[in-house]
């Protein structure tokens, strides 16, 4: 069809994003070709050095450029708090709720037999240990409200109900059996407020 | 708002592409985030090659990797016949209707006074002189069917109207306003079946 084989293999590219379907893949591609050279050489230079330089922060795993994260060091975050969430864009979620002034920690995945996600395949084992440490006085699963994400949550609060730790869950007004990507701000914001222990 | 300064870059880079807004943007960040360093690496090496390798055909302005494009120099197509577009996409949907089988000529833009885009800012030059070669009987003009590719149509239409080529537009089938990108195909073959003379 194309009369370029660089264009059919950047819209091949383009349709593995999110969202993008044919017709999309078609109008970045030819915006592309149209666009300052710049504009795409921008692109392009960030796609790779993002996957040069970003990390996980080594305390919280969160998407970081530094050993430890700037959400990690901030001083004024209440260190006694961690919010649990199963991928670093949900940080950026709940952030945006203004709702939460805690510490994180990025399983980076949810429990799934079937899909072969173990309780050692994600970062519980780095939960418990920081809990461990003695500072953590409440523990707020955000996990998304969906059967991998209630199992992680269960698990998790087994894990530590030995410990002293308050073991929560953010409220059931995120809409069940979805994913935390899809919720509105305000929605997420009163989840955080109306938080329960998990009995 | 990130924990990371390329992260942010990058959103800011993709939010560029039409239709990608700011949660759109995201999603795609993330995912290349956690894609393997192929998947973005392979998208940031076709995004430049795509702007090194891709050039304009000398004939008809097609996007080509050759001097000339593969249409322009394939026999089974009709050459009496040049359908003119404004953009390279617009090749890409007229063929996809099947419906076609000449030449086209591609203006890369249409007539717009107050965007100061004037009959020698696109290539309406280039359509007259093929026209002089003699060997075209018919030109369609298939240009947007808003004021400026119906002005650039009736430009071309005069211009042409005093060698003996027949001058036809694709019929109103196409949605009056708006642009050939948003046709589908079936309306898109439908007007080519029925263009007409322009008087």
């Amino acid at each position: 069809m194309f009369q370029s084989p660089s264009l059919e293999a950047l819209v091949q590219e383009l349709k593995k994003l999110p969202g993008v379907g044919n017709k999309s893949a078609l109008r970045m591609a030819f915006h592309l070709l149209r666009a300052p050279r710049e504009e795409a050489e921008a692109l392009a230079k960030w796609l790779v050095r993002v996957k040069e330089r970003v990390r996980l922060c080594v305390v919280c795993g969160n998407y970081t450029e530094e050993e430890t994260c700037a959400l990690c060091l901030d001083a004024r975050r209440d260190e006694s708090l961690i919010c649990v969430v199963e991928q670093p864009s949900d940080i950026y979620l709940v952030e945006s709720t203004g709702e939460y002034r805690g510490h994180y920690h990025v399983l980076h995945g949810a429990l799934s037999p079937l899909e072969g996600v173990r309780p050692e395949s994600i970062r519980i084992g780095e939960l418990v240990e920081r809990v461990a440490r003695g500072v953590v006085k409440e523990v707020i699963l955000a996990t998304n409200p969906n059967v991998e994400g209630d199992a992680t949550g269960f698990y998790i609060a087994d894990l530590l109900k030995e410990t002293d730790v308050i073991i929560s869950r953010i409220a059931r007004g995120v809409p069940v059996g979805g994913e935390l990507e899809f919720a509105d701000q305000l929605t997420l914001a009163r989840a955080f407020r109306g938080r329960r222990g998990i009995e």
